[in-house]
């Protein structure tokens, strides 16, 4: 066949958005099924459909549109999922994968499985918690099993009372993760890329710096040792193929005590992998598109001894970062990448990638250009 | 302003399919004024106009819907351009440097500077091309003052008999540029952007490999000594200096018997720096975006030793490259680039850049995946 394949991607956000730059290299033909005009992938995709993805029809009229379907989120019901897949259509992470973006599935998968999961119980009440808070010690950490994204949906709770508030606005006897707050020395991220066949490549381990539990920077590659970092390498593989996942899936892990533990996945490209672009071979997404299309995938090593990225997120008094790219661009080799968002308070509307030879060096540099962007002054250091 | 710059591109072909791509990942929204629906920048631009830039009001009505209009082609009259101009519309780059797209004018402007161009004459009778022989020798070069591109338009010409021939083709009393022909050691280029400012930054020199006019392949950096490459882009830098150059301009050059000339110009992005996507820190069509929107320029340094090109051209059975892309693809370290465009042969459809420590190696592995493309079989000896 001549005729091109039509990738269709189930949300328009700006992880879609860079799918399809990715794909438009290799002349993939994309479409979107998007919740809004506004949102970042509409202006680049072949063909666009408004839509809600949960709404009656709505997906099965977008697949058919479609040789594969994938997506940059994992707020669709899996059950939908499972009958686009019944119906005949190619969709890549499957419903069986996507299962996983459910925090109690993941958890006693994992853990029935020997993965290395931090202590939790799956519950639904808050005297549940309390037991589970007078063997760990209180506060604990409470997560609804869905839903939550970018430190959404994580609850750090020091009794029974604020238990009940937390589980009271979650709505009627929600599922919930609990899990002992551990100490944390690190927290890693592996990215992976994994074809229908099992093949897969793992990234370079990065370490994520968060704030109120939002990715904020990364390092890569991590600063632990090297068997460390195989080690995570390792453990994400089998993540990977646990979950059965297609294209790219993101493993976010804790060191803690010395020791890896998977704190959760994500079926999908990742924000810890968006330095991957220009400091890898082969992007995240360049690699999610070959992956669900089934094709061989890219080399992931890295093209700098130190790569780092900073998100650029909406500046408190609302004013907006692409006011202030002519100052950003003047910073030397820092990679800018703007997501075509409206300006909101915290909102991620962009990142910034930055290569040497040095870790330092190279941050100084990101922060810089992300700081520009939310309209400080360029330190004249970083002009030259 | 919060309003995003609109950038609108006259042409929709590969160029502007990799202007769109650069310019999207800094949130500038593209309208692309294309001859056909099927242009490949059609389907990533966010508005598209399907028309003739040379009909009247056209241009006029396309301009009036973006902030900056620039260009993937030079065939557009600069008398229109002109009066976009007068009319207040931002055109960059201008009509006075877009005048340089016509040979003769480039030729005999470039002379009279001072910058050394091969000897030439601005004719438009045989019995003109027979004198200019008479002087030099035959064969030599004519060419129409406009309109060429890839070769097109060149005539290697033995004698008055053939010259007429190729006059009486171009219909009556052509402006052609008749030069000698000249024993080339090397074909060179270097690609400059340049803001309205003058601020201008030259890539490193490359060179290219010619088959039938039309580039094949191009290898960077240029294997000449290093004081003829400072050379180069010296001379590269006055070029863009003397046209009054907005945007990126490719300056080609002849290297023979040891002395650079100044062969053509051309004021858009061009073939030759399209390895500069992945091989140099700051691609030309980044830069591009940057100069015509007046923003600083980015680092233009190669990102390894050796970075090379191949094009892929539509094979001579007119197979669809398309069909090959998964062979291609397990080539390690191979970077491809279609264009979405229909296969022909002979016809540029794509290209693989490669970047590596050595010339040979990196040279062997974007060969190969241009030749899988073209449905050769694959080297095993290039899939590890």
């Amino acid at each position: 066949m001549t005729r091109r394949p039509v990738l269709g991607i189930v949300g328009g956000g700006q992880l879609a958005r860079m799918t399809v730059q990715a794909a438009s290299q290799l002349a993939v033909e994309t479409r979107v099924l998007a919740a809004d005009r506004d949102d970042p992938a509409v202006e680049l995709a072949s063909l666009v459909t408004i839509g809600d993805p949960s709404a009656e029809g709505v997906l099965e009229a977008f697949a058919a549109l479609c040789d594969v379907v994938t997506f940059d989120h994992e707020l669709v019901d899996p059950a939908l999922i499972e009958a686009l897949e019944r119906a005949g259509h190619t969709v890549r992470p499957g419903a069986s994968a996507l299962r996983f973006s459910d925090k109690a599935h993941q958890r006693t998968t994992f853990g029935r499985l020997g993965l290395p999961v931090p202590d939790h119980a799956v519950v639904q009440e808050a005297s549940a918690v309390a037991a589970f808070a007078e063997l760990h010690g209180w506060p604990v950490v409470v997560k609804p099993s869905s839903g939550g994204y970018d430190g959404r949906g994580v609850y750090l709770v020091p009794d029974i009372q604020q238990t009940r508030i937390v589980l009271d606005q979650l709505g009627p006897r929600p599922n919930v993760v609990v899990e002992e707050l551990l100490p944390l020395d690190q927290e890693l991220s592996v990215v992976v890329a994994r074809r229908p066949s099992g093949e897969a490549v793992a990234y370079p381990v990065v370490e994520t710096v968060q704030r109120d539990g939002m990715c904020t920077e990364l390092v890569a590659p991590a600063p632990v040792a090297a068997e460390m970092a195989e080690t995570a390498r390792t453990l994400a593989l089998a993540v990977a193929d646990t979950v059965g996942a297609v294209g790219i899936i993101a493993v976010e892990l804790f060191l803690t005590g010395g020791r890896l533990l998977v704190n959760e996945i994500a079926p999908r490209p990742h924000n810890s992998a968006h330095h991957t672009i220009e400091g890898s071979t082969t992007s995240q997404f360049a690699n999610h598109v070959r992956a669900v299309l089934d094709w061989p995938l890219g080399a992931t090593d890295l093209r700098a001894p130190a790569v780092v990225m900073v998100n650029v997120v909406g500046p408190p008094d609302g004013s907006d970062p692409r006011t202030n790219l002519p100052a950003a661009l003047a910073i030397p080799g820092a990679h800018i990448h703007l997501y075509a968002k409206a300006s909101r308070p915290g909102r991620k509307l962009g990142h910034v990638t930055a290569l040497g030879d040095d870790m330092d060096g190279a941050l100084a540099r990101a922060r810089a250009a992300a700081a520009a962007l939310g309209g400080s002054p360029v330190p004249t250091s970083q002009l030259s």
